[in-house]
């Protein structure tokens, strides 16, 4: 990709994500005055949908031959991974912001060919921004993130939910308990692209889950990647960009180690 | 207790409060330059003891009648709930204060002969107080927080760690696991204060655990009180303010709807 096109996106996706931002803050004023449940759901499924609507509007001005991935089903049909692609989540946990009104995030990941060129998540409730640029490095807000160092089980804050620690159809739930049981505590956050940019911002050691679809983690696997974290699936095996995967993403060591108790 | 002396406490809890978070945060600046984990670790030891001993030190000369309980152990030999005792913990999260820099609270309850009378839970990173006053409500910031509606398990999001999902020595795991299937989801945050806070505020409809102390719950208890939440030990029985106890806070409705679980 030639330079000035890579800013003109960079440019486009943080002012688009900042505007975006403010309409879903805005949307908790109306809900102040909302007391039923029902409503507030209903108002969540437009913002949702608006969200994403508005992203493949200004794509499509801007960028005529991008193509737009996004959870909500108004962007392209993609079949393959060629060309420029913009991977969109507008709302990232969406319990959390009918529930909490925060810990919810935009996720963007800009893939070309299907390299990751750029990823954003934006933690809209605690105004934080992390961005990455392939070979550039990661950021949080201003701050340029560090390397991620090596660290061990026993010293390791995991990023886990509880879904997965319990009887389940996915993994072996005795593996999951013994990496919790091994490890200095476990963490839940209800959004994956927090807890993928928490684990390449160094607030958790780790994070797995075992299903996640691309606008869930194609801008954190883009973080990661540029502050030296590794994320597989939790079978070891290489993540497919367009499809579901079980993820698993942690510093380096860690991931190996977390990787020892959940393939034997 | 009289009005003016009511008022006295309020306004120094909170003043001190302000300035013990900005101890904290400026011990932030600090650890940038610090590498080594170890150096780190010694500094929250350094951290938890001083912020308890700032806070001694200021109730001592203000209020020299007061009894102060900390999680350092450089408060008072309590052997009773008789007269002002002040039930502080200067750093709730102390792994949260090592390796994310926020999810961290101060918490300081104010009880007066076993009844309590003020409460503040103040979440230093994201610079939200919690501060609830006996009979006069409980406040988020400037906002004050409505009464908790009922709820059901099928519509609530659960503060549950992972630690007690899996086979452990204080709670049936399967009870837990059958709480967390039946639930909206589960979270963790690694802070009982704030997670006591959540629940009062409504960001989670629950939260429960097996082993917190007098400094964990003193404050979270009285945010709880003047909201209408419910807080036993998680077999039903009331919460003993000097001992370590389980803890279930939740929701009118739903705290029956998970003790029925837990108990039976």
């Amino acid at each position: 990709m030639e330079k000035e096109t890579c800013i003109k996106i960079e440019e486009a996706a943080k002012a688009w994500t900042a505007e975006a931002a403010e309409m879903l803050q805005k949307s908790f004023e109306d809900t102040l005055t909302i007391t039923y449940k029902s409503h507030i759901a209903d108002l969540v499924t437009n913002m949702d949908k608006n969200i994403e609507k508005f992203f493949i509007e200004k794509i499509q001005k801007v960028f005529p031959d991008h193509k737009v991935l996004g959870e909500e089903g108004y962007g392209d049909e993609i079949q393959d991974t060629s060309g420029i692609i913009w991977i969109i989540d507008p709302i990232d946990g969406t319990t959390n912001f009918i529930h909490q009104q925060s810990n919810f995030a935009i996720s963007i990941g800009i893939y070309e060919d299907g390299k990751g060129i750029m990823g954003l998540i934006y933690d809209v409730g605690n105004q934080n921004l992390y961005f990455a640029k392939d070979g550039k490095g990661a950021f949080l807000n201003d701050y340029k993130l560090p390397k991620l160092d090596k660290t061990t089980l026993s010293e390791a804050v995991i990023g886990v939910n509880a879904t997965w620690v319990g009887p389940n159809k996915r993994i072996n739930h005795e593996n999951v308990q013994e990496i919790v049981r091994k490890s200095r505590g476990t963490r839940s956050y209800g959004s994956a692209a927090i807890e993928l940019a928490y684990v390449a911002s160094g607030k958790l050691d780790a994070y797995m889950t075992m299903r996640l679809s691309p606008w869930d983690f194609a801008a954190g696997l883009i973080l990661l990647n540029e502050v030296g974290g590794i994320a597989t699936n939790t079978d070891g095996k290489p993540i497919q960009l367009l499809k579901q995967n079980s993820i698993l993403a942690a510093r380096p060591g860690l991931h190996e180690e977390i990787l020892n108790v959940l393939v034997r």
